[in-house]
């Protein structure tokens, strides 16, 4: 076996994390990080996500994009560009957006004669009209739509793209916000209202049940207040989920966008009635956010925990052997123990690479989150079993080593069912009932989490709620019970209580 | 059955396509538009790829993607903009694309107090530098890669991006030269020249071997001249194919950067000699523009042909019937048929939407280039057969219905190969030896494809044959043999043929 160099040394030591008690933000940066998801870019603002970041973000996109299939949505493409005139059809989409528009003006650079081997904008090449950046795609694609609907043979118009999107934020995280990120972007056209909200309820819905069963993070189906809805609908869907910090995190978002945009674009059709009519719209939307959502909710001080579901390596075998004699007794055992599990449509890897140690691999496969990790060294063969360790809880046990291809699968099960649960358990004890101002702000400000609590309905109340307290309503939960009660901060009459925290 | 709308007549009228011998381009415009495969957008040069086009495109890709993770490749994403100081640090790379940038250069839209409801650039959110819209990711990829890469160890890197890009085209043609379009970048570094050349010609082979056998487009492997080279590529690697009006399309590239990135960008590695050396490079791509080459080698008058790897449907089942009392038969015959086939692993759709005449489907299908189409009417049933048509000869033979199962498997692998087959032909026959000016001339205007040529191998005489005659130098094939002869324009020695001609 080789000496680790002092390369790998060094670099593994800059992997050893801020505790997230310590510092839960600095946590959440070095993990990202030093677990190979992202890096920020020589762009201000825009991240690169490295390979195994995105392999994650692949296994993502795989299981929704079959979702969308499944409720009968087909995938197109179009234009990164909005011209300026498109942008500004829809009025509250453009004052939404406008104030963070990458603007394309010119179209080619030319020599700096002033400044040998560099370029400058070509003065010439001025665009007669300015080009947005797609920031969100409403306005390039009811333009389209526009010439796809005449009838209503032609609806519903059932459609996703996956694509980038831009937004100049000026605080930029990685994940979390950032001015480009990868997102899909549904944009469906319907007859009818009523068809057009079942559409929006259905996406939300399909968004909750991917947050939970595949990223096993717990979410609460909500409507947005006014003053928090997408710009241009009438009405915003929201998952929202909860950090380990107590902060919440909207996770996806669905909306009703009314006849807005129809409107706007001069969409319209002959009804089977024979009637021309507005076109009703919706949109709906999850990105590479997930990831922070995915990361925040389940790791811990050791790196990334992820569940099998979205682990690009559900199983590591590592042998620890100090001859090529032993090596070649383990390489038959761990061979085909990763044939075995692979059989079952596992994703295994065999790390026989003899320039890490076993111990620096260990370190290696927690921080980047593989869910179970099997070890086989000289005395585990003489004794039979090997030893499986799971990374949710850190636990490890012997087991038979004939028993390892019938046992691993229901393992990774049952750490998806723990994750979860943990997660469910966490925002049990972090959602809690307030009933005074000065509860609401001790819960905010020692607590964290939900609060729920009454509101008087008003943005103006709101708005000063987040002024003195940083939090906002995060929904209005669908599955809410009317109560009677009274406005935590104005005392006004309220008739349910509304779901607040501070949020990313 | 109901009637057909005055409005379904209408649209599909629209549809009779001009014949590809009376107006090739005009052809090729209508059919990507009428099959629903793209369409211009409200964006200068961009096009829209609607629903059952992207289909398409998404095969290619998983099948491509397939490919490259088979060669050990993984996906990665890096920002969509190039700050112009990292743009301009390859000087041929940067000269060979400033000509055609998209240049980002405010970040912020305000009210037009001059016009009301529309909005205008926020002069101060002019960028202190300017961003380019990526035309390809060389610049910023290695401007990350010189931080991944600081021992032989961390080489190779293998990477591949899916992404857009754009390129201000001045003359655009749906997929074929697109302002924006879709594709794919692998960017790979490597310890040693040697490495690097054989990652460029392994990528080549890629993608040859996914032209031929999921596209079943021939294409010949080979390398171009330097006029022809990639901007900042020491050599480019291609596959050249022959459309069916006689045009050459590149269909994909492969290039071996030597380190000219590595220089531009000051990315060394500690060798396993301990020694501090550049990083050798890659690049290879293939984009939207598959869809046009595709197109182009298989259709006919009739609309699109599809090989059965590629068809979003590959068997439609069309039930002809007069009264519900027949169509309850066909249903019960058609739909098992449906089912056995689908569990086949086959792709089928049964269209029984009674909004449209069994005529109108027939036409419809045939012009999406769905590769089989079954019809069942009230006698076939009586017969015990169903008429199947394949779409590539458009013959017709009646089948016993439950030898359907079996046989259809058989058919789609017959298409598929007879798809290939026919352009191969094609090809043979339109690749001509000239060995006088004349001769060459008369073969370019006259009959079109390949002509294989002597040329005295200087770029002054590729560019006077191109201005003369509109052709260029294709590649020369990597399976050339070599052979002594004259130049066909200036009669100085050659030593080996060369593939021109006219290409798009």
């Amino acid at each position: 076996m080789k000496k680790i160099g002092k390369y790998l040394i060094k670099k593994k030591d800059m992997a050893k994390l801020t505790p997230r008690n310590e510092d839960y933000s600095k946590w959440y940066n070095e993990l990202v990080v030093s677990a190979d998801l992202a890096e920020n870019s020589g762009v201000r603002g825009c991240m690169v996500i490295k390979p195994y970041g995105y392999a994650i973000w692949e296994k993502m996109q795989a299981q929704l994009d079959k979702m969308f299939k499944e409720t009968g949505h087909q995938n197109a493409y179009f234009p990164l560009f909005v011209p300026k005139s498109l942008f500004e059809a829809e009025e509250k989409n453009a004052e939404g957006f406008a104030k963070e528009c990458a603007v394309v003006t010119h179209y080619r650079l030319v020599k700096d004669e002033e400044k040998p081997g560099k370029l400058k904008v070509d003065p010439n090449s001025k665009l007669e009209e300015e080009l947005v950046v797609r920031p969100t795609s409403e306005a390039i694609i009811w333009n389209t739509y526009k010439n796809w609907i005449q009838s209503y043979r032609d609806l519903p118009i059932l459609v996703n793209q996956w694509a980038n999107v831009v937004r100049w934020e000026m605080r930029t995280r990685l994940f979390l916000r950032t001015a480009e990120f990868l997102w899909q972007e549904g944009h469906t056209a319907h007859a009818t209202r009523e068809e057009a909200i079942e559409e929006t309820e259905k996406m939300i819905g399909v968004y909750a049940d991917f947050a939970e069963n595949y990223m096993k993070i717990p979410v609460i189906k909500g409507l947005k207040t006014e003053a928090e809805r997408f710009a241009g609908a009438d009405e915003t869907y929201c998952i929202e989920a909860l950090m380990q910090d107590g902060k919440a995190l909207q996770a996806g978002t669905s909306h009703f966008l009314g006849q807005n945009f129809a409107k706007a674009f001069d969409v319209k059709f002959n009804s089977k009635e024979g009637k021309l009519e507005y076109v009703w719209a919706t949109s709906w939307g999850v990105s590479t956010r997930l990831m922070g959502a995915l990361i925040m909710t389940h790791s811990d001080d050791q790196g990334l925990v992820l569940p099998s579901t979205l682990a690009p390596i559900q199983v590591v075998i590592v042998p620890i052997y100090f001859n090529d004699e032993q090596k070649a007794k383990i390489d038959e055992v761990a061979l085909r123990m990763h044939d075995e599990l692979k059989a079952k449509g596992l994703s295994v890897k065999y790390d026989d690479n003899d320039a890490y140690k076993p111990g620096w691999k260990f370190h290696e496969y927690e921080l980047k989150g593989v869910p179970v990790r099997i070890a086989i060294g000289p005395k585990d063969l003489e004794k039979g079993h090997v030893e499986v360790a799971r990374r949710d809880t850190l636990e490890k046990q012997f087991i038979a080593t004939d028993e390892v291809t019938d046992l691993v699968p229901n393992l990774l099960q049952e750490i998806d069912n723990n994750l979860f649960k943990r997660a469910v358990e966490y925002r049990a004890t972090h959602t809690t009932k307030a009933d005074t101002w000065e509860e609401f702000v001790d819960i905010l400000e020692n607590k964290g989490g939900f609060v729920s609590a009454h509101w008087d309905g008003t943005t103006e109340t709101e708005e000063k709620i987040q002024e003195m307290t940083k939090a906002t309503i995060r929904c209005i939960p669908l599955d809410n019970q009317l109560e009677e009660g009274k406005c935590i901060l104005t005392g006004k009459p309220s008739k349910q209580r509304v779901l607040f925290a501070k949020s990313y």
